[in-house]
């Protein structure tokens, strides 16, 4: 099974629901098509696998072509994409396909928009758990398409120890050697702080990477000095694309940004349909 | 069965998968806790029901407290929302919760921007299909939360003529007499039309609404005085927020806008959690 | 997959269980056969393409030829449909391909006798939601197939305003104003009237469509003179195939009967399978 | 959960939809009501459980009260249960919820007139597998809320050996041993035979139960003078409420007829719903 | 749909999660392998099919060659099965198939041990309720691939009358003819004694079938005396392999073992994958 | 939702089926009942809670008291439980809850033997991948009430490089840069090594972790002198009970054991279910 068809089902049946009365009414099921998915202004794209999958869900038999693959970046009147099979298929699939290729795309054009702000830096733009409910994989898969990496993927494969966790322990030190005694040997411990005094904790405890949350730029510098290779650094809060160059070059190991996937807005891509010949 | 419990429970799945491993090893299961939800910003509200269902999906005796209510325009810092409840689901719901909030309220906000822009006027803002895939239901309801109307929901509960049905038919006249014989007496016929010979026939076949597509100012101008009333007439295409006062005021019934939610960003609202006595 | 598979999941579900004890204790695995499905009565037919589906999901390689299509009127002995696959699994799928097959008939036959008695008319046969519940949608297909129209699918697209809905809002006009606020333009609006001060106040409020419920013949026709083409007018309760001449000539739009679905019963269709040589 | 909760759940997606666009409109979420459902005709009650759960489905706080129990016949104008509970939830389930109960109540009615023509038999009338799809259980239920019993629920909880089974293992004592070895040492063995021939091979395998297919009257009392005690005997096909008496008289130990599921219709319950004082 | 489908899905699901980051990262899509799996003990094995559907879930193209079939006794260093197909699936499926094989290889493997020990009985080896929840089927279909038999599916398909049934009743006289009343005829009824009383009463009920519990040898040769054929007699509890010869000697009909199921374990089976050529 | 609600209903679904015909036809359905489970031999308890569940999931008003925690070491004859609660759901949950009980309980025990032969060890023993399908996340727990630790918990929450992706990137360097570039910062990375070649390899790449596959006693301590804390250490492969003393006096840090789980069998633990007062 695809690994969205979950939700791909989900999105069908929302927007379908007792039929589409209108091609229903009209369109003869034997009537072909042909489709061209063509972007209307300049984006990376994002998502072919999943709107040709949306098309194959209501008709078997359609065919995709890609003109262009997921990661590229494409300018105004480019095709994407060019689907062949039932007319009636076709015309249910298009809202929907267009829909998660649009969202996509638009996640992915976004995070390239940010990269573009800290060209050449060494360190890893990250995404956050800030993405649409439903959507966790297919928007962090969008955030790998527009060049950056992907945080952990939710709560279950990556330890990220905050200060609510802290409090319940007694503090950091216990907290960080509970959880490297409670979880698997493969898995980092992060250790968020906001000042010097949890940073001081954290380093003594250890851990493996520790997350700088809303610091000064001043405050950064200081921080990644002291830490000195001893644990990976992440700043995290209140970074937008003006500030990227220069938190890269504070010399953090990783700047995550949930502007990437909650921000993000749909991108405009169009898709025509005309009839084909009947086989 | 909560209306949305499917999408939230595909939310906290893909969240939680196989355990929040820092939780589960920092938090005794007994430990209380009381969270605030605030918003960062000035915001109109949407979303607090999900939001609540998140939290108990995760702690059947969660206590969800409503400091304001779905359609509220509050400033930054006001309280939304106060939470009683095991501290170990609180912190487990808390991002999913957050994800849902954010992103309805960012499309009532948004909506009621729209509207700021059209004050008075006497027509329908209405929405479109271009909804984020699983989402159809929650976010056309944060358009209606925002103040505009929906247009139908899917594909199943209206007819909608495009160029591709009406080929399909041979004529605007054949494919409106058909729908109305094959679809039930309470449904409208809208036909979208993109010139005056199309406009024409529209009329001829007595179409309840008619869809002006991507129409110049003065066109849809010369196009409501020909309908005259016979029908319902919605523009559609390049709705701006800067055109939305000059088209209210050129006589249509209703605008739709795919911007009301495919361009809609989240609102900015934050959760505080803090222990609370176990009782 | 197919518009009604989750139906005959359940349906194979409820019938094999843990397994045909009887097939799969004496019938190779690898024999095959061809059945036959024979009309034992005039009907009108309905549901050949559920009843092939079903052998299709027990034998992805089963091959259905229909000998008649959905909505011919034909008589005892006629040919239906010829499956050839795996006998095994044919035998599985037999009694629950002719359970949809004969029940679906049933309604499509049943419904064409209704039309029969009221041939010439000029108004609109249509069914109820008085359906088999999970079967909504194939009872309505079959009503169709039978040669009449559909009422509203659900309770989600189209709107009608029954006596609680009016004792809700505190009057008729209030009550078809508040719902043309709130419903997509696309909808139309219907109001049940007992009397003629109801009707006059549907009237009044400008309902799309008016249902007179239980009236004489004499009130009917006294109401559609004075409705005087201002809205639809549907005729509803008691409506049996004896006043269907009647009602009809008392110049209504649209009668409405549940007996099309409610009171039909399965017609009998017979499967004869017999050994097939193996490829 | 409660065992026809997938069915219920189905039943209330596919009426409701994307929502009630009626009842959401105009009446309050904190109306409540009562409703009374009554009998419009004499009948057998039955599915008042589920009718009840389709109430608490929707409206957890929902109490229902019986007035009368399943297996009761019931005079028009009998009141069968009392609801009392939020009023838009009411009128959301009322037509689900009377679909479940008017089916199975015809059913039940269906049966117990059957009965009504063998009594002092001491034979069993059982049902057959030819029942609704995805009604198995329910239907089956009906028929003992009626007063007859069950053949087996389905192909997996007992053996019956018909012509293909027989033809694939080549004879009926091949057969009858092949099955025994395979199967369960508490699941009987059925063998359906057509002539004498058969019959004598069944009798000779030690079949547990011989099903006489279509037999003549003369033919059956014959079959039973010659099994003589040594395998319950059935009789099958044909079987109308005229032949009850006689088929009884000829001594079989089982009459089963599809006509007590296949051919039952709908029986006439009402709801009558008026507002209650909020508490 | 292949009828372990869903237990396979919840297998890949829980093991793949959101993705086998290891072989996404380092595998190219196209790469192609073939996977060879092999017996690394003496085993009868048990399970191709469904490991097979296992590579075929992740790549609908993978061909499985089996070089054994379920039931064979084969000797360590035994291929079992080729596999050929893309290599990422492969290695992702590599772990369930094995976990599925290894398993019901096991419970075979054990089953055809015990039957080793009671070489030339007249008696049936049967296994019981005792199984892995979930896996119900999988379990009993190994029993019969080791070459045992089954006892009832599940507390549907057959009546098991224990001391508590009987109390509730007032007795196995009632309890008897109460369950005869009320299920399917082609049902038998047995009942479980564990001392002579209760055996009286078990045969003057007529029970069909009778479950010695826990019964010396000597007390189990004298109820089978005392029997004599008038119903089966099955042994249960306690039953270790080196009591099967005795107790088949006792002339019991049925010997019931929870340990067939219970007590196996996995055997050792490797799977060796290697580069394909691309096609 | 209870997190194995799933795997609950799936094993409730095979067992009860179209309905427990024994306790339905002779259980009154009022009758109440007090159920005591009891070890039947010393074991470790595991899986209270789950037993627990599937008691609730048939009777939502049962009562369970815990008379022991998961984790106790109990002797032969202890009372694990009490439940109270209606006779005839009891009856139908009892085997299930069993099921449940005794595999996890028999894991857990085996676990804790195994701890008991390495007292004082400073590594971790570890659980694999070689668990029963669907059954992942409750063995692994059972392995962590029996005193072990979990490895990985599927392929998504840890890279483990082996031959076939070292062979798929060309090299050892190659993979684990290649890994470390795809996967969150938040993941280690282990490489399996099975001779010095790839040890030394896998040191020069930086791997977090290195398995020892099937080494010799002596080539392991070697390999943890070389290594010198560099990497974790763990060792695979032939990992009895015999040997681990020994492999934990070698200095590695983790030993990892599919025995743990796929070599498990059922404790013995009963349920004794009395008749209550009716309340």
């Amino acid at each position: 099974m695809h690994p969205h068809q979950q939700l791909i089902d989900l999105a069908l049946a929302e927007d379908i629901g007792t039929g589409d009365i209108t091609t229903d009414s009209l369109v003869p099921a034997e009537a072909r098509g042909i489709g061209i998915l063509k972007a209307k202004q300049n984006l990376v794209v994002a998502g072919l696998d999943v709107a040709g999958r949306v098309f194959a869900t209501l008709d078997t038999d359609a065919r995709c072509r890609c003109q262009a693959a997921d990661g590229d970046a494409v300018s105004a009147g480019s095709e994407l994409m060019v689907v062949e099979g039932r007319m009636a298929a076709m015309l249910k699939a298009e809202r929907t396909a267009l829909n998660f290729l649009q969202r996509l795309s638009g996640i992915a054009t976004n995070t390239r928009r940010f990269l573009d702000r800290m060209k050449g830096a060494r360190c890893r733009l990250v995404d956050t758990r800030k993405t649409t409910p439903g959507w966790r994989a297919l928007e962090k898969y969008a955030v790998r398409v527009g060049g950056a990496a992907n945080h952990r993927m939710g709560l279950f494969d990556g330890v990220l120890i905050k200060d609510n966790h802290i409090a319940a322990c007694g503090g950091v030190a216990p907290a960080v050697s509970l959880a490297r005694r409670r979880v698997s040997h493969l898995v980092k411990i992060e250790v968020e702080v906001s000042d010097f005094q949890e940073l001081g904790q954290a380093l003594d405890a250890a851990a493996d990477v520790i997350m700088l949350d809303n610091m000064t730029l001043d405050d950064i510098r200081r921080a990644v000095a002291l830490i000195d290779g001893r644990a990976l650094v992440e700043v995290s809060g209140g970074v937008t694309a003006d500030r990227l160059q220069a938190l890269a070059d504070a010399g953090v190991d990783l700047i995550s940004s949930g502007a990437l996937t909650h921000s993000a807005t749909a991108v405009d891509i169009s898709m025509r349909i005309t009839p084909a010949a009947t086989p």
